[in-house]
């Protein structure tokens, strides 16, 4: 990382989870997911949960999510979301080619958190509407989200409940979810179906793995004819264990959440600093590891004169302030942040 | 109607429409739009358009603006228009359905007329955004609004400018058309391609026909498969001729217009009445045949008691407050419209 | 007609057909359904078919087709039919677009009827093929099939049993439905449920209606969520009195089964003529009112100068030799067909 | 391998690809494919194939296979192809999936190679149906084909032919590309381009690779538009140098040549064998790595209890025998081929 503050997905593999995929590599092994590796990520990852899942490996967080709201949807479905939401604004469409053509709902929301109320409502609206109007399917939340902050777990409840109430399972896009666990500091079934959650994205490339993502059913039940839908998506690798072997070396001695905690710490000591640079202004509470600020534009350009990288973000939600987003990782040293705090305070 | 103003589409048909049904019968014809009605119907259009015109005739609003909008998108593709636009949230998905999963991106509006700066804010966003976003590809607007308001003509042209800027087409959602050619007293061509309008869905339906849409591509160039598209909807009927009678009955004579013009009268003396009423109070401009009005829920129960008819109007932009919509048609007298205003003021 | 048996959807609309549109033109009535008239349907057709069914009345046999198919596939299912079945080779690809993308997998068949035995080697081969391979969803047989032939209710009834030990419901494409039930003097319950058939497209088009088909489910509980489908492909009319009350003149006084005679009285009456005259061949037992026939294109070239009217029918089966199809209809006078015979006579 | 012939995609990575792999580990790169190593295999691939051409990395063959085909279709599109292709039988779906539903139409073929003149007939066919039948758009052969056959160089130029005369772009599945090209003795500008083939699905994993297939266009300026198909349906990997590198190296020193050819002539030294046993008969030429035997079931079952491993293949084309696939790969030697064949002589 360096002075590359630009993304997560711009590091290399976590040692531990190279050194996995190579001894991945001894013998032949039976294709399409019938492999001992990913056998044996069914086991971990219920273990993990704490309760029975079903897994299902991807190599891409767009392939994870969309899958996974597919599973719950028909063509004439809506999905409600934040309105800025990664599946609504960055996957290109992909949602809505995966569940035939379902409508995402966005719902606005400060800090990237929707609200129970808004799912209530929206369901009531669509019932008024009757035909005309999309049937309620399935509720999406980020976590973390979009904007670096996290759902606490009673917020979580309320919007399961909400969606309960409507029959609207609950998923999560968990490409950040190891940083809110690090964050919330409680087990990963706390964050999730013993909140309410039914199927979970589960990232796992942005946090050191190469790329390996998961599409993780609380109730296996839920799961039937997932495996088609994977396949028909281009999504089942032949090789398979190749990724399996990255989510159990993820899982393996915690080094997922001793990954996040690094990018975490690294965030909230970037944070922490920016806050005393009068010229730079958080746009959003910091709960993980992405930081939104806004700083004039002539800083901007001397920062990167410097060689330092960061994303001038664009914004759908058109009134706010011109933006860049700093994200860290399980590589970001705190020496790097210390430099690029210590440019910030010579250059502004 | 007399005392029902739910809507426009639960009236009969007009007589002069039912006897260009019954004289179609006569014979037999080729199917599938081979017939002479179908043919005739072609240079009729472009006679009222003033230039030569492809008209696919279809039997639904819906199927006519989610074929018209395919034809200009992919299933990776945003199609931009007001949010709460009948393709938004009234044709359970069709817009989705028929291009394959392309994105709706709704955009804010007063009187539901969006803005030729938000069409260019929203390609520029996408253009930041690269691939992981939906590629701009068509607007939508509604003449007349779905608030019963009319664009302007400068208004539209503005909004076509912006898209032939970004080489985005431009469809006009004209299920209410001629309320709004009669309200800005223009002729057909100058409310459409003169403005840069690309295609338009005509409807007939709400207006004395009795199910007669139609897709008009003011380039015929660009209706290239068009065909195929219709067929494999399913809305290509065997015995269009009954489809395409009606609609040559519609232009003949000015019976649109003439119907038109009723609706609007009707709808005029009662937005006029509604403005001497105190408890009412008018949401809208009322520019065609619709009118939005919030009243208390007393007098509302009220005047259902006396039979009056309406919609309890579901808002999908929650803060607005609780409103009706009165739709006035070709067959609203004067007198109905007078009984209505007599009774709000009786039981106000 | 007269000399023109190209097709039978070239008709005018039958005497009583057009008088109950007329009569429908009354009132203002609750539109998309609401209307009187379709509920009447609702019962009408569940008298006529013996049991609580649910219909839903659309205007074109694809929409009916697809939309039924529609209902009990996913994107990953395989349908499985006969491979020059209409839906196979008329639609366009409806099938395709409303399913989402299922396959339809024909099967061949002599005179266009496919065997119990061929669903369980499909089912059985599907089930060695596993995730890789689409998941057998559903069977489509046409009654008349498209080669003017007629299941008799064994078949159907052994057809269906396959089907159902693999789970697997049976849809009846019914464009010509009312033929084979005049054909096999059996009812209507007869031919559909009490043998095994879950949904039906019922056709009326062709049979003197003049935009008249219905989905049929035999089980109300299999049509969940049908209304949004149809909805959400544009083919629920606002209007629809109009076409509910079409189909109740189809039923009312047998008027289906009286034009179907007539149909298929002239087609027999052909078929038998035909037999008599050494330079055709019959392809097909002629049961309904199609007859493929094949003669000599001298023959033909000189039938078409007389002014008769028929199709040169293009064999996807390639190796069969050069046909072509008769139509007859309710239209069809005898005299008609003996004019035919006695021009092939003259001129053979 | 050893005893185990199912497949050759249970087979690890080959040391060199595996090698690139963790040398690509070493810094942040910018991610989706703005990385030197995505860059270079666009130089290294313009060079392999001696044109510039566009190369998209993806991670499965049926995404590859899937997403190329969608590049020429629309949804009401026919694909013509084997009928027993892969794409037909064993990627559920994928092509209807990503095409919105185009329409394969499987021509019958002796080996798995289809000819010009059935492309010829088949769009003829078309043609005469006009708008009722899906417009044919494409055409999609395999090489090797799906029983181990080769087409020849001037096989592939007649289809090509016979396509361009119905402006039919032609792909290639070219899953086992490396080992048609050994056997061909020619250089990959010659199996495709110079040939008339369009776009190419490239596989690497069965040859060694981890997770490395790539869509190659010969023209780039047909790929307009591609990365958004490629993103929108989950293909686009963040860290995609990981995949570009196996590419990378798969090219390099001819390592994909090197493993084809080993590949190659342990199944050809397996023919030999069989075609000496009496009670094996071999049921296709055996050009590539993938032999299709019939035996007699007691020796497979016997074979089975000695740790030989092989498919029992299920046969769409129901009247053939029961058959087994063995598949050679490039860790297959020679001794393991001799083992095999020395028990099918003892067992049988």
């Amino acid at each position: 990382m360096s002075r590359n503050f630009t993304s997560d997905n711009i590091t290399p593999v976590s040692a531990e989870i190279l050194a996995a995929i190579n001894s991945a590599n001894a013998d032949s092994v039976p294709s399409y997911g019938g492999d001992p590796y990913t056998r044996r990520l069914a086991d971990a990852a219920s273990g993990v949960f704490e309760t029975e899942v079903a897994i299902y490996p991807v190599t891409t967080g767009t392939a994870a999510n969309a899958l996974a709201l597919s599973q719950f949807t028909q063509g004439f479905s809506a999905i409600y979301c934040y309105e800025a939401a990664h599946i609504v604004t960055d996957e290109c469409g992909a949602p809505e080619f995966f569940t035939g053509g379902a409508k995402l709902i966005g719902l606005p929301a400060g800090d990237g958190r929707i609200g129970a109320a808004q799912i209530t409502a929206a369901a009531a609206f669509a019932r008024e509407m009757g035909v005309h109007h999309v049937k309620p399917a399935v509720i999406s939340i980020t976590q973390s989200t979009e904007w670096g902050t996290v759902y606490d777990l009673g917020h979580i409840e309320q919007i399961a409940a909400a969606g309960k109430a409507e029959s609207l399972p609950l998923h999560m896009d968990g490409a950040r979810f190891a940083n809110a666990l690090v964050h919330l500091k409680c087990t990963p079934a706390e964050m999730t179906w013993k909140r309410g959650v039914d199927v979970l994205s589960l990232g796992a490339t942005k946090n050191g793995a190469m790329c390996a993502e998961a599409v993780v059913f609380f109730n296996p039940k839920m799961a039937a004819d997932f495996e088609r839908r994977r396949k028909r998506a281009g999504h089942l690798l032949s090789k398979l264990r190749f990724v399996s072997a990255q989510l159990l070396a993820y899982f393996d001695d915690d080094l997922w959440l001793r990954n996040a905690a690094r990018a975490n710490a690294a965030a909230e000591h970037l944070a922490e600093g920016l806050r005393t640079i009068p010229a730079a202004r958080l746009l959003h509470p910091v709960d993980a590891n992405e930081i939104f600020v806004s700083m004039p534009e002539t800083l901007l350009v001397a920062l990167e004169a410097e060689g330092f990288g960061f994303y001038r973000w664009p914004l759908c939600v058109p009134e706010r302030d011109v933006a860049i987003r700093l994200v860290t990782s399980f590589e970001t040293r705190l020496s790097d942040v210390d430099e690029f705090l210590a440019a910030c305070r010579r250059l502004a």
